[in-house]
């Protein structure tokens, strides 16, 4: 949970507040920062109402979950069972709801509740109404997220691609001819967020909601790298 | 592509049209089976306006594709490359977009177009607004879809699962407890649409909105057993 008083930031959202801020600066959940850094640019252009965010998270950070997947998967292939110690669902060829408590009179558990307040926190906007499932897929680095985005007016997917085209942090990865869009393969290892499969959300008739997939490496940008990014703005205003 | 006259159909959904049906009935598209078999009843006594699905589709039907899945995993973990045959994208640990083609003017691909068009036919509604996005995930077996839905008047998560209760091919997987939801491993081999993680959606202030989570064994029911069930009723009333 994040502690009162301090403030999630992330570097390419906000720079100015990271320079002024004189309390504790913490760094987000990851995959707040995935979701952030590429809808914080056009929120500046034109408001965003409301997001939705299905969540695909690789393996958990610690060494030991990602080898547990691995050595899941290597038993499975191999027909033998693998008693689990880091996950609590078999992991192989397999995925499931994120395994935080899932608070029983929302429904909503620890993750997603951490993701949608920290977004709000990162866009510096407590109105933005948010939804966010979290599900873990066996995938061994880099979390993808399937956003379906509604803006206070008007915007077409070519209008959001020349706001990303500029945006730090992020880089726009959509040819639809080849079919080359973000996958968290092509993420991991990557400093920035990959937006692709930027398209109008045809069923919102007002033409305000756009539906994207991005990926973004969450153990870099989605944690150390980011963490070096505060602490150079930080050392630097010295 | 739905051939012209042809009618996707769902023996739970429609089996008096079934039954009265003159024409040619197809076998529908997997996902849309799988998300319209728990959605059709709550419709029938609050009218659904929007469906927005994420789904985490599993390794295509053909065996080559789960044996090339099961494969490349393989060579990945001995630190092998593996020469893809059947699939676009590396598949070890790893996922992408639906690989059909997508079309350059909405940016929707053929799967996710024909979802939302049979989804509208199984439920019998042209009116529906649908907004789906197709993703293939490292699973060997059952579909999985993070589904918000949003009715004609405010509903609640405990007035949902009673009418899901009493659905045909549904069973409520629910327990927030034990953090015991749909897993596309408990749904594979099974008739039934396993549904959970039933929530308001937070995001929509209306109370006219539901989140959900639903598992299905895209072979089974979304395939072979539904073929067997409409062949069981066009029989019966030969």
């Amino acid at each position: 949970m994040l502690r009162a008083g301090w403030l999630p930031l992330v570097p390419e959202v906000n720079p100015d507040t990271i320079a002024r801020h004189q309390g504790l600066i913490a760094n987000p959940n990851c995959a707040a920062i995935i979701i952030a850094v590429p809808l914080r640019p056009p929120h500046r252009r034109n408001r965003i109402q409301r997001i939705i965010a299905a969540t695909y998270q690789a393996a958990p950070a610690p060494e030991a979950a990602m080898q547990e997947l691995r050595a899941w998967t290597a038993a499975y292939l191999s027909g033998q069972d693998y008693p689990p110690r880091v996950m609590a669902h078999p992991y192989a060829f397999n995925l499931f709801s994120h395994d935080t408590r899932v608070d029983p009179l929302t429904g909503y558990n620890d993750e997603e509740t951490k993701v949608m307040q920290e977004i709000r926190k990162i866009m510096r906007d407590p109105e933005i109404r948010i939804g966010v499932i979290c599900i873990r897929v066996p995938v061994l680095r880099a979390h993808s997220i399937a956003l379906r985005v509604t803006f206070d007016g008007p915007i077409t997917p070519a209008e959001l691609r020349d706001v990303l085209a500029t945006a730090l942090g992020v880089r726009v990865v959509d040819d639809v001819a080849a079919n080359h869009v973000p996958i968290p393969r092509e993420a991991a290892g990557q400093d920035e967020v990959l937006v692709g499969r930027i398209r109008t959300d045809v069923s919102d008739p007002s033409g305000c909601s756009i539906a994207m997939f991005v990926a973004g490496d969450q153990l870099l940008k989605g944690a150390a790298l980011n963490a070096v990014q505060i602490a150079e703005i930080l050392v630097s205003r010295g």
